[in-house]
């Protein structure tokens, strides 16, 4: 057991804690899935039998262990942990993307990244400093879904913007004194939403690139919350499209 | 300090952990504002100074004290708590709703009463089972928007329908098999948005009330979550009205 022990950002390895997450991992990425845990208490007989199924079938080790919950896990209701490889992924040039300013909250990048594979936009660049992809809170808040998108560090929005963020793309960052309504913005494709910090939104000089959006709201609050923000930009940018 | 313990359901005061939250509820609500606790180390003076004068004026107590801290708040940067006395709201028969129907989660909870005050529709049905409301977790999710709705409880569906919910009253339930697609939809006020819990979603009979609902999304994720449903429902009923 000495492999396994709390996740740090530097480990070659990371954790889906979870059932519902581990199965995403073992159906999209099986590749990347190094071992399998589960708990002695797990009950969904079903379950534990496509889990069991895929690992005989691609080869992964699956142990039940419960020392390994107690080490990685404190929610009650976990009973299945995948540990995977992290990997590197390429975002795709031609397609739409969410560009993630310096985002600071672990539960909000999972949320949008759920989001963002349910609105089938699956490339996420994120500006530098911003919250480790890999870290298992994120994943285990996209349900899984970090599987399903392909997502990529920047130094800067110039290093993002002069490489695949280049070329016939659409940039409309998000900001509370953006020039135009969502709602009344036709989003072109290929798009690129531009979300800043959850505390400090983005920068002023973004109000100069592409076209700038808020979602208008009244004055009860300062602003939305960055995942619903996000995820009313997708859903506007993307609907009718299924 | 006797009097200051961890939060129960069944108190009779709540708290509102952290400064923003606390400002909040000093400013919509002073009456409900027992008492206000400040941290040793707080060094917003300009905020410290708000707080100050308006305990002063409305004659609430504020207290330099630590130890409340350690017993109501693991975060490390809450450095204002205020405690709050629970109050009973009724909703408004003629405005439009949301209904949440056996809410499970207190973040979730908190989310969506900060979507909703944002998107001006302060009136919030809850049918039980349902998170505690006044939970001190929901409360600081919404970072202190709890204060700018009314929300009440119902024992069932057919008791808020019979009473709050009655009259011309349009219902759109969301359902993941809802019969139309919301950017298709028109909605109509006074609505209601109903929603389900977190798991589960709203139960088959809401497929015969109203005009069910579903967001359109691709197959990569089951659905979207709870507040993100919400929201955009709300982003959708409310656009153009501000």
């Amino acid at each position: 057991m000495a492999s396994v022990k709390r996740y740090k950002k530097d480990d070659l390895t990371t954790y889906c804690l979870g059932a519902t997450v581990s199965m995403e991992y073992l159906n999209i990425r099986p590749k990347d899935v190094m071992k399998v845990y589960v708990h002695s208490a797990f009950y969904e007989s079903e379950t534990k039998e496509k889990i069991r199924s895929i690992c005989e079938k691609r080869g992964i080790s699956c142990e039940i262990n419960d020392k390994v919950f107690q080490i990685l896990s404190q929610k009650e209701n976990c009973f299945v942990i995948a540990m995977i490889r992290k990997y590197r992924c390429e975002l795709d040039k031609d397609a739409s993307h969410v560009v993630l300013v310096n985002p600071g909250n672990a539960g909000n990048a999972g949320t949008i990244i759920r989001s963002a594979a349910g609105f089938g936009v699956r490339n996420i660049a994120i500006i530098r400093p911003g919250v480790d992809f890999f870290d298992p809170k994120v994943i285990r808040a996209s349900m899984g879904a970090l599987s399903r998108v392909n997502f990529k560090y920047y130094d800067t929005w110039e290093e993002y913007a002069n490489s695949d963020g280049a070329g016939e793309r659409h940039y409309y960052p998000f900001m509370l004194d953006g020039s135009k309504l969502l709602h009344e913005t036709k989003i072109e494709k290929p798009f690129s939403l531009i979300m800043g910090n959850e505390a400090t939104g983005l920068p002023e000089e973004f109000a100069k690139i592409g076209q700038p959006v808020r979602i208008e709201h009244g004055s009860a609050i300062d602003s939305l919350n960055l995942p619903i923000a996000t995820s009313i930009g997708l859903y506007e940018a993307t609907k009718g499209g299924f």
